[in-house]
């Protein structure tokens, strides 16, 4: 019986599972093991490494991984198997993870970025079965995004592709910290909008996007514009996305997704007034939530 | 000896061209007979096949082609083998023309539109030979584009993709015929410009946009800004492109391409500040002029 480990570092979190192939080849997706912990504030890529090593070794009881899949939450090159850097902890620049993996876990090693595997994980077990084109998108910290095009992931010529988060929707619009302005990820991110409605309303601690959502429904009218403002920055970008790329389905996933049937309303309008009459696609939120990275390692394992 | 008929139905104009495999496979890219004719101001669908094929019989002179590849300028279901329009000839609605091809010519037809043709073409035999993933984008009449991902082409789900001319890149910006605005193509085309120009100088009539580059480099302020605005517009669209897709490459042919020094550093560098620094790429001119949708209709046919 095949084992596989499947390894998720998440910018705050770290996460593991473990699956038997039989089990998830039967169409039924259920862990054998799985756990989650939560990063220090100030930890690095050395802390990430050793508690995950050893969340691993608590998940196989001993027993030996046939593979291993990861998930990494910030960019790779998958050619060369080295994670570039996170955006949230620092001494991963230029870290070979999948070979120091492998030598821990004597076994073959398969490694993609977070949006990525996500996308991959969605098209093979979740809301994308059976698509042979589509786009996923994460709308959380962050907007990042992933491809399957023709039936397999494509991550463009040194793994950059996806990166929906940084098109400029709004040559006009707010500064986001990548240099530019009106990007995807400024306006649409929920720390940017919480940001954003902090700054207008003068309250400076503790607001986050989902604060913003839930103050847009019971009625504030800053906090509506600013997340209609984020909905229609998706749109824009989706739109732009599909008359690119023609894909038959956009799939939403990430914590800003939770923000109501307004957004989606605004998010749906918006894409399909960009988007050409001849090329519009479903827009549909992911069927595997948070663990969608997960059993997109598991995929790349499966399919490597 | 193999030899390909191949048609590239244009906006104004027709071209055929005879080509036989034995020459090409060399290296050499020369036609055994071309001829290109224009179209009547208000002709239709079967004035355009009538000529088209007396044309081909003309080049053909009594001998068999082996098959027929078409580049056609509007868009066409690939997958079907069905023109769906086009925008500047009447009565191409819906209209099966491989199929009316193949049964004039008894052998096999291949299509693309012409976008996607040009693009093959340039990967096949011109300034994009040995790129896996590149993006082709003429900027003329309208601004159109093509995509080659893993190296082969790439069409979406209803052979919609590489509409970047209809890419919202400025949300405020002018009105562009499709409903929206701010458009590459509203932004970017050469008619567009003309008309801005005439619209702002009074003139009203017989500007093309070549004129407005002719302008812009005689040092005329307005025809510079608008020849710049065009120049970022397309700059924007690109680097939005980059950052979804991550080709290693993007070609630009079209008349609007010989808008001079000046238009290209503008495209160059605005392309390069909205693409994310790890997701960078060579923007350079198309190797085949007109005849790159031509190609692209052998490099069709050779590849099916």
């Amino acid at each position: 019986m095949a084992m596989v480990l499947v390894l998720d570092f998440g910018g705050t979190k770290l996460t593991a599972g473990v699956v038997d192939t039989a089990v998830y080849h039967s169409g039924s997706l259920t862990w054998r093991a799985y756990k989650r912990v939560y990063s220090p504030a100030h930890g690095d890529a050395r802390f990430d490494m050793e508690a995950m090593v050893a969340l691993a070794h608590e998940l196989l009881a001993g027993e030996k991984a046939t593979a291993v899949g990861i998930s990494f939450g910030g960019p790779v090159d998958v050619a060369t198997g080295t994670v570039r850097l996170s955006h949230h902890v620092a001494g991963w620049e230029n870290v070979p993870l999948p070979e120091i993996v492998a030598s821990e876990f004597q076994t073959v090693v398969r490694i993609d970025n977070d949006a990525n595997a996500a996308a991959l994980g969605e098209w093979r077990f979740g809301a994308g079965r059976g698509v042979a084109d589509l786009l996923y998108i994460t709308v959380s910290t962050g907007v990042g995004g992933g491809w399957i095009l023709g039936g397999r992931p494509f991550r463009g010529y040194n793994s950059m592709a996806g990166e929906i988060g940084h098109m400029v929707v709004d040559p006009a619009g707010p500064h986001c910290l990548c240099g530019k302005r009106g990007c995807v990820e400024r306006l649409a991110s929920g720390p940017y909008m919480a940001a954003d409605w902090a700054e207008t309303s003068g309250q400076q601690e503790g607001v986050t996007g989902q604060d913003v959502a839930i103050m847009a429904a019971q009625g504030n009218r800053e906090a509506r514009r600013i997340l209609e403002r984020g909905a229609w920055a998706l749109g824009v970008g989706i739109g732009n996305a599909v008359n690119l790329m023609n894909p038959s389905q956009v799939i939403l996933g990430g914590g800003v997704i939770k923000s109501g049937v307004h957004w989606w309303e605004v998010v749906r309008r918006t894409a399909r007034e960009t988007a050409l009459p001849q090329a519009q696609v479903d827009i549909v939120p992911a069927a595997l939530g948070d663990d969608a990275p997960l059993w997109g390692a598991v995929a790349l394992v499966e399919t490597t």
